[in-house]
């Protein structure tokens, strides 16, 4: 068996919410272990995680994507003993491939205070073997080359490695969101954005052409991999009984540079009323600003006028360059940029800057116009 | 006189909009020397700005504050002739420090395709005569020590310097809106990130204590070093003026524990009033999800219901950690972690889990009951 060490961040911090916090935690790495199919325990002591498990090479990119963690060391265990700890650190040291052009810092950290050796000494006594040894020079700064961590609790745990996981909150801990997903790059990284900070993600696709519902439920699948103790269950919606009398409602009046705004509207009051069915509490876009000339600020307002639910835009004040970075990271970029089928109906020169007064005679015309077909 | 050329970003991209976004963006840069009392003339070519200056160096950190850009770099210029650019080339690697321990790369950029070499060719010449003069090794990966950058257009500008700026879009390109700006450490930061974007800000305080008020103000002195090309106007609210029908309304029903979502609808309609009156079309907020118990998705819900503009909520995404390294980067953290005035009004268990239909229920009563009063 092998042992892992979960950080956990912000949870730590939650007063009142801890247990229940840490508790979900707990059951979404579960969620996680029995997804993937890998076996394993989960246990939690001090501000400490740990999974043991038969194959912890394997189980640690998937337990990097659960969110609330904020990284994760593969350990192995002495016993409480300075010179066991000595050998031990000495042969992670030769694992991480020190020599003597690379520098290196113990970090002991001492949870049990029965130990009778305090941090400092620890580090200083372990430091000094490492020096006999390898030649290596001590360094206590954060660009160290190599750090050795060393927990104590009720037996010593040690590693070199510290691989970063996402941090965040545990998926669930604040409710849910229903999140529109197209084929695009922008939308799977906001939902995935409400899901690093504790939403369970109801994912709403409204299908236009297969190429881009393809792509949609091919990024829902990467959102899957973080979804760890949520089960995401995509709605598609059907573009023609949707939209269909709105676009020929515009047309009928020859207002079709409304389209893309009444489109919005009208996918925008479906996903209102899909949270009201799942007990959602907000609806998330990938709205940022200026990317298209439709993406405007007044475009937002006419878009979002009285829409029962709030609507989050989490990309609202980040650049294209930082939403593609966390795309490629997030594994949605290469989905996103396949390919793509532009929507049909894209006015030659959508409205930028319509106003409220004239959506809402637009809406009323549209209103009388269908009563009267 | 010494030359700085500036790098722009998503404004290149921009088709329709591109001069209007230039234009704009080079207004700003003069409105940034004007207000830091520094001479010099700015202009553009090709993909480049450039601001010629007596005092690059005190115009450096001001102008690296101009949304917009992604990068400046102090030049040198020389004729365009390939020996002057060698010997110029070789005095910056001199100035950089090259020696035979670091790696450089040269990367020439030939606009000017008038001049006889290509850029690999320029690359090669110049990179020889370096290796000869400093005994240094080409290196053409990105993590290389030192870079000499040559553009050659009507004459040739050589550096070794690039100073990351912020990136985002001219200041004033995509409209106003409204920032409620508390004494805290999220909410400068979110009016910052669409000042980034490319929107004007509207500030608005609500008053609550002198120091809290401080605060806010001393904060907003450090976002005006973000806004140029427009100026900050703080509005300060009274806090008694809004917020004392609410709260003593509210302790005559004996429901104090919904004064925190009360009266941030009353911030928020003072807020959206103020965009009304100075056209703005979105209210910006520092909201995150989990920090405290009453910034939970429920109250989210509760809190916008009804409201006439978009809220705008920047930071829905993002982790304390990432908050507050935004807010040191920007210069707001000291000012916003000096000593607080914690609101007096704060009920024992403030309300996490409101809905619309007790909302609607209170803010009949709390009618009724001014009526009676």
């Amino acid at each position: 068996m092998g042992l892992i060490l979960l950080r956990y961040g912000e949870v730590a911090l939650k007063g009142r919410n801890r247990h229940i916090w840490l508790r979900r935690l707990r059951r979404n790495i579960r969620a996680c272990l029995e997804r993937t199919g890998l076996e394993g325990t989960v246990s939690s002591a001090g501000q400490r995680i740990y999974v043991d498990t038969p194959t912890p090479e394997a189980a640690l990119e998937p337990l990097r994507r659960v969110f609330g963690l904020v990284s994760l060391s593969p350990v192995t265990v002495t016993a409480l003993d300075l010179e066991a700890i000595t050998a031990e650190a000495l042969h992670h040291a030769e694992e991480a491939g020190l020599d003597p052009s690379r520098s290196f810092r113990i970090q002991a950290r001492r949870a049990n205070k029965a130990f009778p050796l305090n941090s400092p000494q620890i580090n200083q006594h372990v430091g000094a073997a490492m020096v006999r040894r390898f030649g290596a020079s001590v360094d206590l700064s954060r660009d160290v080359d190599i750090t050795i961590g060393i927990e104590i609790t009720d037996r010593a745990m040690l590693f070199h490695r510290i691989i970063p996981a996402f941090g965040g909150l545990p998926l669930g801990v604040e409710g849910r969101v229903v999140a529109l997903i197209s084929g695009g790059i922008d939308s799977p990284v906001a939902a995935w954005l409400l899901m690093k900070r504790g939403c369970s993600v109801i994912p709403v696709h409204l299908s236009q052409s297969e190429t881009e519902t393809r792509k949609a439920l091919d990024n829902i699948e990467q959102l899957r991999r973080y979804s760890y103790g949520w089960e995401l269950r995509p709605s598609v919606l059907d573009h023609g009984a949707l939209l269909d009398p709105v676009i020929q409602g515009l047309q009928r009046l020859g207002e079709e540079r409304w389209t893309c705004v009444l489109c919005k509207r009208a996918i925008l009051r479906a996903a209102c009323d899909i949270a009201y069915q799942y007990r959602a509490q907000a609806v998330v876009m990938g709205d940022s600003l200026g990317q298209v000339a439709s993406q405007s600020l007044p475009n937002m307002e006419v878009i979002s006028y009285g829409m029962p639910k709030p609507i989050l835009r989490p990309l609202i004040g980040m650049d294209k360059t930082e939403i593609i970075d966390l795309a490629r990271e997030i594994g949605t970029f290469d989905i996103s940029t396949r390919d793509s089928a532009p929507c049909t109906f894209l006015p030659e020169s959508p409205i930028t800057r319509g106003t409220i007064q004239q959506l809402a005679r637009l809406e009323i015309a549209l209103a009388r116009e269908k009563e009267e077909s």
